[in-house]
């Protein structure tokens, strides 16, 4: 059964982005204009010229080029925000006004299409390494004759520091990576392109109100300091990845691109979503236990998709992650690391306890043992240059509707 | 010998800083205004109100709140500011008007003291590991049974992501990170204030002109891209980092405060400190390899000095560093990822050949095993609280004479 924009995109989701019109001219005659766009069905509401038609208080925010503003406003205004837009678009009384603000993503063959821009500048980028199914393969993969999970990872979200300034939105190519790898049974490095590209699907959390340096945030505050998610693509080139790593951790094996999508979904959105994480195996520190009674179910049922050149081969539950986002969000400040407006942190690859449900291709082809095959007749163990990577995902949303976290795709480039 | 400051401090130094004077109004009437400084002698010169007061083209980048623009301009503006920074302080034609412009870093007891602040604002912050002393000393320390250095040391300097939005001005007190260490010999972790904070002696790298995503910026190209060096203390939670750092890296061993001297010192106040780097024990690969002879040398003979409550600890030679800023810049940026303005790498500890050179506690005490005894008659293992650590360094400069790069100091806090 196909679900329509309307239904992914109605009045209970409304993402936010960033775009531009080509052609448009900025303030100052350059590049187009940056407006913050709501999605709404198959078309994107211009919300600053929405807002300043109907003349709320919120234009200023809504006017701004990047989402930063808005981010940094905080949860009383988001609610306040996210209320107006459903005001706007769902009214009656607004419709001549707002109609013609509406603003296609398909346009006739003769208009310009919207370009999307990445809708913050992203401060500081953690990736994490939360689903238990991944590491378990990766581990068995990297380790055969060993415990496949190191001894903290039941205790704490393992993460670490990725590049902010490589994040780039949906839709930008990716350049096929070169570096230093070393061949099986090899003494020394080469060096050249990454043999062994792989993609990472996972769920991106941003920081929208920031949090002072030495004062940790609590998992109960986790909704008063984080706006939304976003699909993300962690690009990773194995080869570099595997002989870099030891001791400090993934470096250059990431951080040629991190692809972001469009569109962030406010958590506002994703109430029906929400579900009780995986039962925790090992009892948590206080900081990050959240079997208590009172506990609110901080896991997120997000079912996506990843789509090689059209082809859907893999289905990663969200549902089936073992550290939730909160758990995250504590752990990251619990040494009183202080958060900033536009920090991005992501999930880590979301594998589910099926085959069918791994979330790279490094566990899909078991490192390349059992590689992949296409419509096409062809194979794949890792990305071939030309390649075309999607994903997609959406929640439950009220009375059994969809909600839809858009997309990020990216297509590989040969290495220059 | 006491070394002046005029000495330290001359027209062949010059570094940059921003400032501000407590009880000055900023433009919109609150918090005190911003300020580019020029560090001269005992003295800082109020560069924009220079540049103003002498009809300089440069007014704008020097009247910024920030050094962002001057290090966005590119490196023949960075040369051009700098010539006319020397005509202004040392020509005795603009004696008067520059005169009042020059503010005392140690004024009268009724006069406020300037504030300083970070310099820029930080994109990406990387760490690395560049000292074979450090690295081999480490690894003798973690891994007594094993090789000290790991297999692709040699071949390539090892680095990592660090947390950019915790970065902060020397001055800001250090408050002790808690967070989740497992003692010896126990099963499960337990949560509190570390017990093994230490310091690590670093040189920052700070980017100016930025580079596309895509490719990568040769060795070659170094001086085009890097702006200045400051001085880097690298707080590090040795027993978080020892449970969390396996397999992905260190992250709240880290994350929790990175302190940065005030001053940038232009690469070109660093010419005469320019040295070859040591001999090379491996073949590295072309795009590392500064060992031809047309190489120019990419080493730099920087001498810090430790000092914990005022105790000289430690005297780190930057020289001994096994890998320069040149070839870690080359290998960031190899897998094509870009640089941004505000970018800051840096070197991983200081530490030299012998025990008086190491720059950390963890080397200098031997993970605690021979405590460092201070004048006071107290001994120490890690730091305690209240402890204050001050990194300072010195370059030769022509006809030998010194220059100054300032230092970085910070107080550690109890946990909170």
């Amino acid at each position: 059964m196909a679900v329509t924009p309307q239904e992914l995109f109605g009045l209970d989701n409304l993402p936010y982005g960033v775009f531009s019109i080509p052609g448009d001219p900025g303030e100052s005659g350059e590049p187009a204009r940056r407006r913050i766009g709501v999605r709404y069905g198959d078309h994107v509401l211009d919300a600053g010229a929405a807002a300043h038609a109907l003349g709320s208080p919120h234009t200023p925010l809504l006017r701004a080029p990047s989402l930063g503003p808005l981010l940094a406003a905080g949860r009383p205004v988001w609610q306040s925000v996210r209320a107006a837009l459903r005001d706007w678009l769902g009214n009656p009384a607004h419709r001549e006004t707002v109609s013609p603000l509406l603003l296609p993503l398909h346009p006739p063959a003769e208009s310009p299409r919207l370009t999307f821009h990445l809708p913050f500048d992203v401060a500081d980028y953690v990736d994490f390494y939360a689903s238990e199914h991944h590491a378990t393969n990766v581990g068995r993969i990297f380790r055969p004759d060993g415990e496949p999970l190191t001894p903290n990872w039941k205790h704490l979200p393992i993460g670490y520091h990725g590049r902010a300034g490589t994040v780039v939105v949906s839709g930008t190519p990716v350049v096929r990576p070169s570096g230093q790898r070393r061949p099986p049974g090899a003494e020394a490095p080469g060096f050249g392109p990454s043999r062994r590209l792989d993609i990472e699907a996972e769920v991106g959390f941003v920081v929208g109100t920031p949090s002072e340096l030495g004062s940790p945030v609590p998992m109960a505050a986790f909704r008063d300091h984080v706006f939304g998610v976003a699909l993300l693509n962690d690009w990773s080139a194995r080869d570099i990845q595997a002989w870099e790593y030891v001791p400090l951790g993934p470096f250059l094996g990431k951080s040629f691109a991190t692809s972001l999508s469009p569109w962030i979904t406010p958590l506002d959105a994703l109430e029906h979503a929400r579900t009780a994480p995986p039962r925790r195996t090992h009892p948590l520190l206080p900081y990050l236990d959240d079997t208590g009674p009172d506990a609110e179910p901080q896991g997120l049922d997000l079912r996506l998709s990843v789509y090689l050149n059209g082809t859907l081969i893999s289905e990663p539950p969200f549902s089936a992650m073992y550290w939730t986002a909160a758990q995250q969000l504590a752990h990251l400040t619990a040494n009183g690391a202080s958060l900033r407006t536009g920090d991005l942190f992501a999930s880590g690859t979301v594998s589910g306890p099926e085959p069918g449900q791994r979330g790279c291709l490094l566990e899909l082809t078991w490192s390349g043992a059992e590689p992949l095959r296409l419509p096409d007749g062809e194979e794949r163990a890792f990305l071939a240059d030309g390649d075309e990577v999607t994903l997609t995902a959406w929640a439950p949303g009220p009375d059994g509707a969809r909600i839809g976290l858009g997309e990020v795709s990216g297509r590989v480039l040969p290495a220059r």
